[in-house]
């Protein structure tokens, strides 16, 4: 095993550390799995440091995990023993936007965030945000194809990406910084590193499309008596204003009820309802815009398909119907151990989900916590439930009913979280056996040695 | 050879045609290649008849060329002499339109126009639209990932794909009939046949995402004096209206001549201007939108970054305003024999590369006509070249002078309408040799036995 490690200090000198010169944040992800040291860290500042890193590795068959921002919450990048870490640390740089093409070329482990306030700055807006952009990497958003609060407007990291620099497994660079919407020159291979968690390559430099920046966000929270009505909402808003909706979120009464209960936020609205959405919209530089989003939710109203609506005067209201939202960040202050989930469920079966566990859960577990809310346009909910003493035992079970549930649904084990290592074992409830197939065909094929991250998604 | 024949026509019957018996219309697609009769045609009814033809093929190791609409360019469905065509025309049919998912599904084989207005009556848009809707099929469209005049609102048509049904070379049937807008379960293998134009399975079945219809289409024409003002027009409008831009047509000076000379339209402007606009903006059903249109090109045109406009004023002004677009559909009637490139080119390049087409066109063929159109929102730019008496010589000179120009500016060789036969030997002009082994292995990967469209894309 040093044998490696001797080679890559060879080639790469200062950049490869080992035992305590490995910084403990290189030990974890966001997961929650066991902090774990790497045999190794490498910190590569060029693409052809990573290429001659994983050559190396690749001659002596050794694993190694690709690490970005270490904000992945399914484990991808958390090491595993005798593992070692690749970090993208100091591939980091804004290389061009480019003004005609509204495009931007970055090195992939530049921070979101930086990214995001560069587009800013030259007149855009960068169309993927999440929660975690001040730490996550634009690389580890594209392996992962990130997902966040605006992908109804803007979509997922993958419409986002116009070009990759991928480094393969035997040291191979592979290069298409194309800045062009259409290019039908061969098949678009940079199609497989979206989405595939660092197992079949490393991002090391992106291209992403820029959009044009709302003039003009409106904030509203309204009440609904049903997701079904939810729904109504949705389709007759992008109805009467295609292309303005940005963020239409979800939260069911049980998520609200703990909220004002146990976060103690006031109420929101006077009377208790089964939905309430956050809405968020981009009506342009002209007050007739501001003025259509209250009069159209007014009509929402006078049909009697929301109960009662607020729309946000200032900042501060905003940011006051968006603390709704965020208390999940916050349950760890004030409930007992949380499993997250990040499942898609098809939208036409979403109120069947939320009924069965309103069934299910106090029926197994009479004390449990659950909330159920999220990114509903994308047919993407989180559910979180907390119970005391939760043990290995019941863990299991509401894994089982949840996962199941999706399932039966025909929806999907990870909507935007990916499967990494903590939900690999249940890929077969979402993919099917020819599915899972021609995956480890695609594995084999760009990973024939099985370096790249063994161990999570496949 | 006859062996297959017979094998398929055990296991299929009267799907299995040879000899006359094959519709002269199953001899060529639209590239304009020499019609050639297929060894044999199956029509198959449904998945399970390609998987047992396609798995004949397999054993037999026969090349099978699918044909869809047979509309395409660049040869993908052209027979050649000796292959089998696998014709998806009897797949034709819309299984569901699920309202709340806003997502259609069908069989592979079902023309897009049908599908648009499926989706028109369930009160929704099917993003994907281009010239030849009425005889070209979706699956065709998202084998090939076409294009079309409104990518710069609703994307190719990968973006529009949410799941896929596809038949491998060797009969596994692969399934993803997913309807929701988020799903990173595993690596999205749907990707890989968006856009492989039939080399690496037949897509039977496809499920497409629906958007909200237009409420208020606007349409104008702008003369600019330039590329780099158009290019301003186009950001300074997506800024002030983002999501509402449908169209952003570039018509150059010499497609305009051409236009109202040879093709006889009468002038659109009183004097002659480097580039031609047509815009197109959905602005909402609200008359303060059809408002807040002309507003704004007024206030281009006081900045002087416009130098005239007209916005129609009724469907039979926009039809006008869109004869000039058309114009190159009546281009056989009018001028001699054509050569026509669909290529990309960065925006910042834009202006570069007409100049070059200026300078150089006329100092080879001095009674060239040519002209320069397209959607360059998108990058994507069609140049037309017609010349009196033009033999093999001057054609591979044209070619020679068009793809080593795009080529050099870093575009691609083919923006929308693909790769097939026609444009397989430029490919290493717009992709690297790492980017072809890449595109080799897949295909090595997902057909061993090279029995699918071979010699199409690589």
């Amino acid at each position: 095993m040093s044998n490696v490690i001797e080679a890559l200090a060879a080639a790469l000198g200062t950049q490869v550390r080992t035992g305590s010169d490995i910084p403990s944040r290189n030990h974890a992800d966001a997961s929650g799995l066991q902090p774990t040291q790497p045999l190794a860290l490498i910190l590569p500042q060029t693409t052809e440091d990573i290429a001659a890193a994983l050559k190396i590795c690749h001659q002596h068959r050794h694993p190694v995990v690709t690490q970005g921002g270490l904000t992945g919450l399914a484990g991808g990048a958390h090491p595993e023993t005798g593992e070692i870490a690749l970090s993208l640390e100091r591939m980091n740089g804004i290389e061009e936007i480019d003004q005609a093409s509204a495009t931007l070329t970055a090195l992939a482990g530049t921070p979101l965030a930086t990214i995001q306030q560069a587009a800013d700055e030259a007149g855009f807006l960068c169309g993927i945000d999440l929660g975690a952009r001040g730490s996550c990497t634009i690389g580890g958003n594209i392996a992962t194809n990130a997902g966040g609060n605006q992908v109804v407007r803007y979509g997922m990291a993958r419409r986002n990406t116009l070009g990759l620099e991928v480094v393969l497994a035997d040291g191979t660079v592979i290069r298409s910084l194309n800045k062009m919407l259409k290019n039908n020159a061969g098949y678009d291979w940079t199609q497989l590193f979206i989405g595939s968690e660092g197992t079949l390559g490393v991002i090391t430099r992106v291209v992403i499309g820029l959009h044009p920046k709302p003039q003009g966000i409106q904030t509203a929270l309204c009440a609904v008596s049903s997701f079904d009505d939810a729904l109504v909402v949705l389709r007759k808003f992008q109805q009467a204003h295609p292309g303005r909706l940005l963020v239409f979120e979800a939260m069911w009464r049980e998520f609200m009820t703990v909220a004002t209960g146990i976060c103690g936020l006031p109420a929101a609205f006077e009377a208790e309802h089964d939905v309430t959405l956050l809405i968020e919209a981009d009506m342009g530089e002209d007050p007739a815009g501001t003025e259509a989003f209250s009069l159209l939710l007014g009509e929402f109203y006078e049909q009697n398909l929301i109960k009662d609506a607020v729309v946000a005067q200032s900042r501060a209201g905003r940011n006051r119907f968006w603390a709704y939202r965020e208390t999940p960040y916050e349950y760890g202050r004030f409930l007992p151990e949380e499993i997250r989930f990040d499942v898609s469920v098809p939208l036409n079966r979403m109120t069947e989900a939320v009924e069965h566990l309103r069934q299910e859960m106090p029926r197994h577990w009479p004390d449990a916590v659950y909330v159920v809310f999220g990114h509903v346009a994308d047919s993407n909910i989180h559910i979180n439930v907390a119970i005391r003493d939760m043990d290995d035992g019941i863990k299991k079970g509401v894994q089982k009913l949840v996962y199941d549930l999706v399932s039966g649904l025909g929806g999907s084990i990870s909507a935007e979280h990916g499967i990494g290592r903590i939900k690999r074992p249940y890929l077969p409830l979402s993919r099917t056996e020819p599915e899972r197939e021609l995956m480890a065909k695609m594995k084999q094929m760009l990973d024939p040695e099985g370096i790249l991250n063994p161990g999570r998604v496949l």
